[in-house]
């Protein structure tokens, strides 16, 4: 059965590198069928659909798209919107007013339970719709993927940073903390080890949210790495906890005295860095502490682009359209792997991925809890395509000194 | 006359994404002279002078120079020594002991003057020393210099990392407030301007340490360009000042509480950023205000080099090696603007270079001390290099609403 109507598409949640490659695969491979009597955008996405807030993206040029495709951050703009059942109930209203039969949503997973909501509501109303969520986010962190559109470029982002970092800190020796972004996972903190190429080189220690991190037990790894290089590069997600599940940076301010820090804001900020940074200072009475927190440029850092992650984002769009307009089936597009390195595309049930959290496997993260596994590295290295460039030394032989003072 | 002897090359200060393009055109270049008998490369600048530690280049392989050429940072590693008089008399007296007769110094103004100092000890002695100090900042504030080395990949990444935060900014909008390398010169947070295409595009408001910062008219600036757009994206030098000239860090810590920002370092720190964002929220009641401190990234990011600073980076290191090989002249290698765009380079007097800052010029600046000229951007431009992508938008038309609520 062919249904006629409409197709609609959206983007939810933080942006991505490659966001709109999965927009314009989608856009361009539902614009090919003769059923879709319109591609419409909405605006700001779930946000959009309730507002009505769309744009027709049939008569938009190829070039343009293809453009487009190529700019980091949702093009369609975003929303932090959660929908509950009674937004859902207001999505499906509009979806059904305006003929839309097949509604593409890219996103975490957070998205994708929207997508599920909406889905059930079509069925209970018995409207036919197709819905597809296609996936998204630099976090990794979604069930049944191998791993997700958007995590290559921002793990690439995160290894030429501590490429060049490592260099900095080999240059100008001390300890450097990097804040990297993930909440829950630690697959892009992960990624920093991928900068290592000698033996010596940083990062020397990575932290992650799937281990208790003990201050304790820190201050001993960043003495011991300090003490046999004479310098410490690290890498930390913001989302480290301790003991009880406490975020990091609340233990730590008890710990440091009140007016040295204050209540900094949580988030969005320096503050997680600086306080480790002013820690080690103090207890391991270390000159040269440099913090950095990543920020923003990590998920839309303009032209730093896996082209495995820009393909595979453009290949789950494409996906998105042939499931819905070839098939008539609904679900979440998901990646898995087939080879080193090869991926195929699935349908997965929308339940299985909808509102769940996926974290790094036991065998990624070393029994000291203090970096990644050779399996990890194995794991990512693809991901960053085939663009890569690495650090290179002198290899020069050393002079005999003259004067010996 | 042609003296023989041996060559020295060094690299002092903060790392550039280019320095090693100077290092390698020295190199190769100096390896043709027949008058040279070995090319050392002292190891961390200066103090690897004095403790004599040297590095033979003369036989490091092309290949292996060209793969160093295109690593970021001091692959003779570098320092933060600013030598003085008797300093310099010890780098003298080395010099002189290992039969070295060509100096050649890659760095910024605190280089050029140990360069300065060195070779007036030469001439006291009535050694013949060829002395070159070859210029190298992200700051680009070298006197007599139209920019220098490194400046255009790391506005090139500042440039880059802009797009995206205000594509990311008007996806999920409010205000945004970027950290710029910067502690004299506005340069490098104006080449933000750079990331503008479309009309309300940010950043929207640029503050540079030329001018004096003026937190209440901050306020007004960000209030009105928050009621015009919904959102506002800025770049903030981190030498900012006040009209005593005090760090706008240290002012700000007096007008909040005390309890809540206390004595937080004031570098190397997401400090200044995390005040600025947290005076906004409180005295704008805006609620989403974000603060990224661009860290160390700006100056080692592997991989976002500009064609034309490379190219330029590897040139100065090669006139360097030319005017004291063929010409047995002194000096400071600067770059000169030709045409839009074409440079070329000339041997300045030390003296006119050495220990001297540079700082913006007034018609970069705007009349209301809030963001770059057109100058500005006509000057910034061409150093971005050839490779330069920029955002593109959807243009499709607004679809009609139906339900209209």
């Amino acid at each position: 059965m062919i249904i006629e109507g409409k197709v609609l598409i959206a983007q939810g949640g933080g942006p991505t590198a490659v966001i709109n490659q999965s927009l314009v695969g989608a856009v361009l491979e539902a614009r090919k069928f003769s059923q879709v009597t319109k591609v419409y955008g909405a605006i700001n996405g779930v946000n959009g659909i309730v507002n009505e807030n769309f744009h027709d993206l049939s008569r938009e040029t190829t070039h343009n798209l293809e453009q487009v495709a190529m700019t980091p951050s949702s093009a369609l703009l975003s929303t932090r919107d959660k929908p509950d059942e009674e937004y859902c109930k207001e999505i499906f209203r509009v979806l059904k007013a305006h003929e839309i039969r097949y509604f593409f949503y890219i996103g975490g997973n957070d998205s994708s339970d929207a997508v599920r909501i909406v889905h059930q509501q079509a069925k209970i109303a018995n409207y036919e719709l197709r819905a597809i969520h296609i996936p998204k986010t630099i976090d990794n962190d979604l069930m049944i993927n191998d791993h997700t559109p958007g995590y290559g470029s921002a793990a690439k982002y995160i290894t030429n940073a501590f490429i060049g970092i490592n260099l900095d800190n080999r240059a100008l020796p001390g300890v450097y903390i990097g804040v990297v972004m993930g909440r829950n996972a630690g697959f892009l903190a992960g990624a920093a080890a991928l900068a290592k190429k000698y033996e010596d080189d940083g990062p020397h220690l990575i932290y992650v949210p799937e281990r208790v991190f003990k201050i304790d037990q820190f201050l001993v790894d960043v003495k011991n790495v300090y003490d046999k290089y004479g310098r410490c590069v690290i890498a930390v997600s913001e989302g480290i906890v301790d003991e009880k599940g406490k975020p990091i940076i609340s233990s730590l301010m008890e710990k440091v005295e009140k007016d040295e820090h204050g209540n900094i804001q949580l988030s969005g900020s320096g503050a997680l860095g600086d306080l480790l940074g002013n820690y080690i200072k103090h207890n391991l009475n270390i000159k040269r502490v440099r913090t950095d927190t990543f920020g923003y440029s990590q998920r839309c850092f303009m032209g730093c682009v896996s082209d495995v992650d820009r393909n595979e984002a453009r290949e789950v769009g494409e996906k998105a359209a042939q499931f819905a307009l070839w098939d008539n089936v609904d679900g979440s597009i998901t990646i898995h792997r087939t080879g080193h390195y090869s991926v195929d595309y699935r349908l997965t049930e929308l339940e299985l991925v909808a509102g769940k959290t996926k974290v790094m496997p036991d065998n990624f993260i070393n029994s000291a809890c203090n970096n990644v596994t050779e399996a990890f590295l194995n794991y990512a290295r693809p991901l960053l395509g085939s663009d890569m460039h690495y650090a290179h030394r002198l290899r020069a032989s050393k002079v005999e000194k003259i004067l010996n003072k």
